[in-house]
């Protein structure tokens, strides 16, 4: 372990201990005077965000990948809302989630108690870092930002941003720390941070998150690649199943609740498919059909690997399957577990492929789509789990946290 | 992934799609059926059991090790028992979790599910394979059980009754299985499992934990390690305080629970040291003391090491604190983050020692022995996590469940 980062790690514990305490008045003025600050400093975050997409398209980045690092006005903005409405929920902290009276007397309670000391690893979006300074701050724990080495300018500017307003704010300013260390190798020291952090959160695509669950020896909170299906039942109201089908892989194409497969049952194949084909295409998306949907002028046959691939583009995989148990048995072969959903009238098979299907959220009749914490009325998320382990689908406040077990006594001694 | 941990893994996920909507009827039918199996198939448990404890004796094993491996008529009706009991526990599968109609009409739930495949890596204790078995019935998810080598034997033969009596009641023998493979490469493979076994659970000493937590790429649930405190404030009841300490450390000390170190404030020092350790050498105990405490007859000079040991044994690290704040940090240096108790009068020193102590059970005038899950009133336990990820604690069958967002329409879209 560097000692750099144990320093930091330390720090962060040290300042946790404060905020484990505080009440929420407290934090959440100090998130409206974060909200402030990143406002106040836009010129100097906009400056330091240019200089990191200028080094990015000198290096040769991807346009897209350029667009997800740059900062602009309205971006800033939208992060400084994202820490008022953090403000606005309620403090996970605190709760009881339960409590009884022992036979022995014993007074029994499970209380919702911040983590300590989070870690998140993340990719070349400077917007990720205001989120999750956020969300741990309310959360009550401190947080410790390992982004991109290509944000590197743009996170450091908004992190001493943030350390400053949390200090005005009497908090302190530990909270929020960059993980220190040249490239990979802070990541990597970060990961083997057993003990000094809690736990592990990766936000980013599936090459991050399998390289930090791989690796990490602290606890990790998988977030999600989403390869999601929607299946329309033989008793399917077909206008219903077109219209879902296209809002789930339409509506936001680069998202991991987007629809990136699309089964039919082959009892209302002949009049479904030829509209599901034409709807899709016209909105530009290409289909990568069996032999049924190939059939169709502009489809593309597809393969095996179709079956598994999260596209996060203007593409979706279609099949027509035999019956539900076809449908179920396809959705639990190549699902990630994600978000699952069924068009159908019929309640047996909706009850089935609710029992059946084996992921974070399934749907009966409506959009993959909704499966976010803001749509869920979770308020702010940090990601979405698709791991069974502590959190699974959006993770809001509560699911920031970990309980502690308080009993209090009068001298009971176990016999 | 060698191919034969592939197949057990596959039957057991198959299996567990079945478990996975039975009733708790069914469950706590094979329950029983599984006990009056282990019970009638005795002769033949411990005869393989006699031969698992007689080549660990020919290899030399120590005798607290032999004794956890052997198994007599008593301990298997303990684990027939151990089954009965599981069955008259409520289902946790199914229940509702929360749930709400939102805005837009949709109603959400979020149900209690099964993991689907659980790993249990274990040490040499067969009455391990039992228990194991029945709580990840009872909690719907098939089972892989990695236990000693030296243990196959007993292991062999009681998988094979529970395995025989599931299918007699109705259900899939491979919920039930033992991993494949010689040595520690069996246990390797099922730490490397991921995407086959959901959630991995550790049982066993520090270092069989360690392993499994660095090596394993299946989400863990560390079980755990105690090096329990009891602090006693200036403001204790003293003979409160002597019945608390005693208890916590000789009620029984081979137990995670057991008190390791003892603080006591300096203003009741004068008074109660010498009364602590007349008590504890009473009752055999070897106080490693610090200066205050070695001015003793008896008591041996504590080192730092001390402070860090789970001794699991009668031994108590000894010493005296300036004041609450002396004691916290002490606590918060050297805790497990298991159970960690306070005797005192006052309130606010209570609040602060439960907000400030960072653990899974932070007791206020009571033994560190009640935290278990027996004692707390959850029934089975299938450990005490000390990590903050998913359960933190006593470890009941809801802890041993996920969940799933269950999001039911009529066609709605995201706009």
């Amino acid at each position: 372990m560097p000692d750099d980062l144990r320093a930091v790690a330390d720090r962060a514990r040290e300042a946790s201990r404060r905020l484990a305490t505080a009440p929420r008045a407290v934090k959440d003025t100090a998130l409206h005077a974060m909200a402030d600050a990143v406002l106040e400093a836009r010129a100097d975050v906009l400056a330091a965000n240019a200089e990191d997409v200028e080094a990015a398209r000198e290096s040769g980045t991807a346009a897209h990948l350029l667009d997800r690092l740059r900062l602009d006005a309205e971006r800033v903005a939208a992060t400084a809302e994202g820490l008022r409405q953090v403000a606005s929920l309620p403090d996970p902290v605190g709760e009881v989630v339960r409590g009884s009276r022992l036979p022995n007397g014993l007074e029994l309670r499970q209380l919702r108690v911040p983590f300590g000391v989070v870690g998140v690893i993340y990719e070349a979006r400077p917007n990720v870092t205001t989120d999750a300074a956020g969300i741990c701050l309310k959360a009550g724990s401190a947080v410790l930002l390992r982004g991109s080495a290509s944000a590197l300018r743009s996170n450091t500017v908004v992190v001493r941003v943030l350390r400053t307003a949390l200090e005005e704010a009497g908090l302190p300013a530990d909270l929020v720390a960059l993980v220190p260390g040249e490239g990979r190798e802070g990541a990597a020291a970060l990961m083997r941070a057993r003990g000094l952090v809690d736990v592990l959160v990766p936000r980013g695509g599936a090459g991050l998150i399998r390289s930090v669950v791989e690796s990490s020896t602290v606890p990790v909170i998988e977030t999600g690649v989403g390869n999601c299906h929607v299946y329309v039942d033989a008793s399917a109201d077909l206008d219903m199943a077109l219209s879902i089908v296209a809002n789930a892989k339409t509506q936001r194409t680069s998202v991991c609740n987007a629809a990136e497969s699309l089964l039919v049952h082959e009892a209302v194949a002949d009049e479904l498919v030829p509209r599901l084909v034409a709807l899709l295409q016209e909105s530009g998306v290409t289909v990568h059909g069996d032999e049924r949907f190939a059939a169709h002028a502009g489809v593309v046959p597809a393969t095996e690997e179709d079956w598994a691939t999260e596209y996060l583009s203007l593409d979706i995989a279609a099949r027509v399957v035999p019956d539900l148990d076809a449908a179920i048995d396809h959705v639990r072969r190549w699902s990630t577990g994600h978000s699952e959903a069924i068009v159908t009238e019929s309640r047996s098979a909706a009850d089935r492929f609710v029992a059946e299907v084996d992921a974070a959220a399934v749907l009966v009749n409506a959009s993959t789509r909704f499966v976010d914490g803001g749509e869920l009325g979770f308020g702010a998320e940090i990601g979405i789990s698709t791991q069974k382990l502590h959190a699974r689908g959006p993770m809001g406040l509560p699911e920031m946290t970990t309980t502690k077990y308080v009993v209090s006594g009068h001298g009971q001694t176990r016999s």
